[in-house]
């Protein structure tokens, strides 16, 4: 019997609303504070181009660490292994800042979707390409087929302007050699990564190909062969939701990646991609009403991955 | 087209012959150390009743930590979500007979799989049975569908002699009030736990109720419900293989549990389990050859769960 | 001109009295949880055999830490340079109990004032001694030149039945091989150690061979060579007041050994030694008033060593 | 008896011939690297203004940390007993680069004389001065009666460039608020401040003022009141010598401060002030000559505060 998607989006939208006013929207930066918690947007997108979605699943909302993602598989789809020489697969077992854990392992990162790891990825591309953050961009205009995507400048320029945790994580692995290109340029650029605007559908869709083994649903383009897919969608599930990876497994059971303006995406491998956003978020930074939704979706649909 | 499964046992079989000498032999007590390297056997338990073997499927071995996944699936059986309030569900990112965060953690072991969080898990079975150990045996033999199953005495004795680390660890948590029994009874019980030998066929065996969604395969027992039983296959992928659980993740894609004496169960949700045994440990401590053998497995069959 | 000790110690006695019911008093076992916080005596010993008390200076106390100072005396003048290759001479900067500092630095304790290092002391004892508890008393009976010390039975036994962080402390030294003897007999011993009780002319007295290079003031007898007695009071300097051994210096300047019985001893090299008593401690496990009555000490009299 | 400084000097000098070439000279920068090892000298200068020297006691060294003493003393006369609340005053217990401890303390660093205190006073510095590296300068010129000292700028360029470590330190303590001027401009400031050069004679006089009780024994000018003096030798004490204060403390017993150029000030309280320098360094990074001379000094002229 066919899964009523839209049914289920709707119930689940009408289920979390009670818990939109008990997340704690970030507020490190003024941009991401000013935003109203009491949002919510779910879209679901599956293989055949079908496209489901519920509340706010049209509003744009600032990335931030989902970017990661993108990040890692331009990296991994043009490096391939090499990369990780310079970063590790494990989850961190710490908060996602954590300096300690990196100066214990001599400034390598234990994952890319850390700050550590994700700055390495970042400088990485960076020696790839001109201007790593426009390619990124790029990259994910591509993914999402949607050419209007776009950095938020005033937020990227507050993020930089309180990146001072970043800049001490940049520096301590310059002083390990693991950071190449200069430290400013590095954090310069990740902040413009991190402001990357998208809404529910877009992120849903951009995502699709790590559903589809690889290979971008509507042409057919392969970003990454199906071996590669599989395992960056295995470093979602064990490194992609900071530190709450294991409860987050536990309890919801798909591959996913999570940033702190709310956002979330999600997938079923074979089957279909979701995307969740709401800007409260719970004691480990994660979307309070969006890892409840994808908790209630994964039992509603039976599609965990266990 | 139907997975010629024996075909592929008896490759990996042959491929991973060249790994067996490079393995380390963990050498803590002297029956472990004993166990010749150059040992590897492998089986597979389809959920329709089908078993394929390959090598030393049929020796027995001391499944060490490995019993730890079927003593938390019985304590979980019995006391539900109750037991999270006394072991988290993180991964440790830290090696698996740590200290230093078990203090700064306040005693609460990250994760049942770790020695800490068994000793919890068994010092719940202690609360809940008049012999834990007994009781657990009792339980795998019926899992196993082997009422022959025991402990190996001497193996336990000597555990016990050498067991400083974990008695550490539980006086620890002894004195943060996360221990209820005697130390001298858990650890005991727990010595005697871990020196339960099986052979591949039983534990594939064993295991085969987690990848059947909670229930016993050859005759309906439900052993968890549906849901409990995704959530300990997803305990099982993020921290089922000591500090390695991301990059087994990663290379193998499957929930498994590993143990020192060399064996590792692992499984396909709803279609098989395999158990995989060869006493050569890599730096993690898991089974060098075991774990490439998994790794092929998932290549050759494309069984990953991504 | 000469210095009048008894009326600065009366003054002294007079300005803590505020101070006595801010501190909060060792509740950990039920004998140290009963004693009133409103005590507060002092004693002082000149080289001459001068003595100037006030206060409950008569009032016997558990010394309990204290005791690791007269522990490591004796075993540093049977033993000598030796037992430095089992424990080390640097401050902890960590509270006093702490498990990961002695996990990263592989079983050697950081010095012989923190628990873990008068653990290795006893052990060493225990090896040179039929009964290293006996020993320690019969050496401390001749120190303060009183043969009615005695062990407080009631405290040892509450001592050995909380005593479970000790316990992990014991186990994981042993796991790493730097203790010697069985746990259970060092931890016993300990715990009888710890409960030896005496009153602050009794300390001052036992304590009056540090400050005289080494050898007993009313008779001569060498306990340590001048070298060896100064470098010991050097150590009473970095490493005798637990975590806050820096803000002691800084704010006393003499060496000093604490204990969370409310006792410490302290002492002017060539010229005095001085014991204080207060039940109620700080946040360092220090006695509040004594902390304050030594700083007045040392100001009142300008003898500090800086 | 009066003792022959000059004939314990020149004997000391002899002693430790056979050490030089032993020690590690300091690599990270090049004008540091190329200082032959085979130099040491030694300068004492006594309260009635008596100076003994021998070997390179006349040859200038790059100070590097040792000017923290001056710097800490400068802060301490400007802004008294204020500086507590911004930086600690215990032993470290790990390498004085650390940033675990840091991070773990929420960006108050132990004490002033590890890289993070530091750089915090000469944040305070900064905020007092329109320029502390030269309001720095002109005070050491002061106290050492030598208004040629001088800012080593080839060194102070190599160390900017080479910076990274600091710039992390210097980054997180921004984030946690505990730096007030721009990261950049401290960084440069600190840079300048280490690269200023000295030789023994001129070190053992700008440091006479502290065992001096705080005012310069020529003129009488007061720079610390007495009870400050002492405190600021207590911590000399107890963190003046890296992560081997402890055993510097046993060894020898004086308050002292080291250099990675390797010099070494030290003073006896009421009699002297003490200067080593040879450029080969311990394990710990103090020199490894200078420390067994300071020892050496101690057991000859029995002069420790112990």
């Amino acid at each position: 019997m066919a899964i009523n998607y839209q049914h289920i989006l709707d119930s689940i939208c009408e289920e979390v609303k009670d818990l939109l006013p008990k997340g704690k929207v970030a507020d490190y930066i003024p941009q991401l504070s000013a935003v109203s918690p009491l949002q919510f947007g779910i879209a679901v997108y599956c293989l055949d181009g079908r496209t489901y979605t519920a509340g706010n699943a049209h509003t744009r909302f600032s990335t931030q660490s989902v970017t990661k993602l993108f990040a890692l598989a331009l990296a991994f789809s043009r490096e391939g292994d090499k990369i990780w020489s310079r970063v590790g697969r494990e989850p961190s077992g710490n908060p996602f800042n954590s300096l300690s854990q990196l100066e214990y392992e001599q400034g390598i990162p234990r994952n890319p979707f850390i700050n550590a790891g994700a700055l390495v990825i970042h400088d990485i591309l960076a020696a790839r390409f001109v201007q790593a953050d426009i390619a990124l961009l790029q990259f994910m205009r591509m993914l999402a087929r949607e050419p209007g995507l776009d950095f938020d400048r005033t937020v990227a320029a507050s993020e930089h302007q309180t990146a001072h945790r970043n800049y001490a994580i940049a520096h301590l692995m310059k002083d390990f050699g693991n950071l190449h290109n200069p430290v400013e340029d590095i954090i310069y650029g990740y902040c413009r990564q991190c402001s990357i605007t998208m809404n529910c559908v877009e992120l849903a869709r951009a995502a699709s190909f790590l559903s589809n083994h690889g290979s971008i649903p509507w042409d057919g383009t392969r970003i990454l062969d199906y071996s590669s897919s599989k395992r960056l969608n295995a470093l979602m599930l064990t490194c992609g939701t900071y530190d709450a990876a294991g409860d987050f497994a536990y309890r919801v059971g798909l591959p996913a990646k999570s940033g702190v303006g709310g956002g979330i995406v999600a997938l079923v491998p074979g089957e279909l991609t979701i995307a969740v956003w709401s800007p409260g978020l719970d004691a480990a930074g994660n979307s309070l009403a969006g890892v409840t939704a994808l908790e209630r979706f994964t039992t509603l649909t039976t599609r965990s991955i266990f």
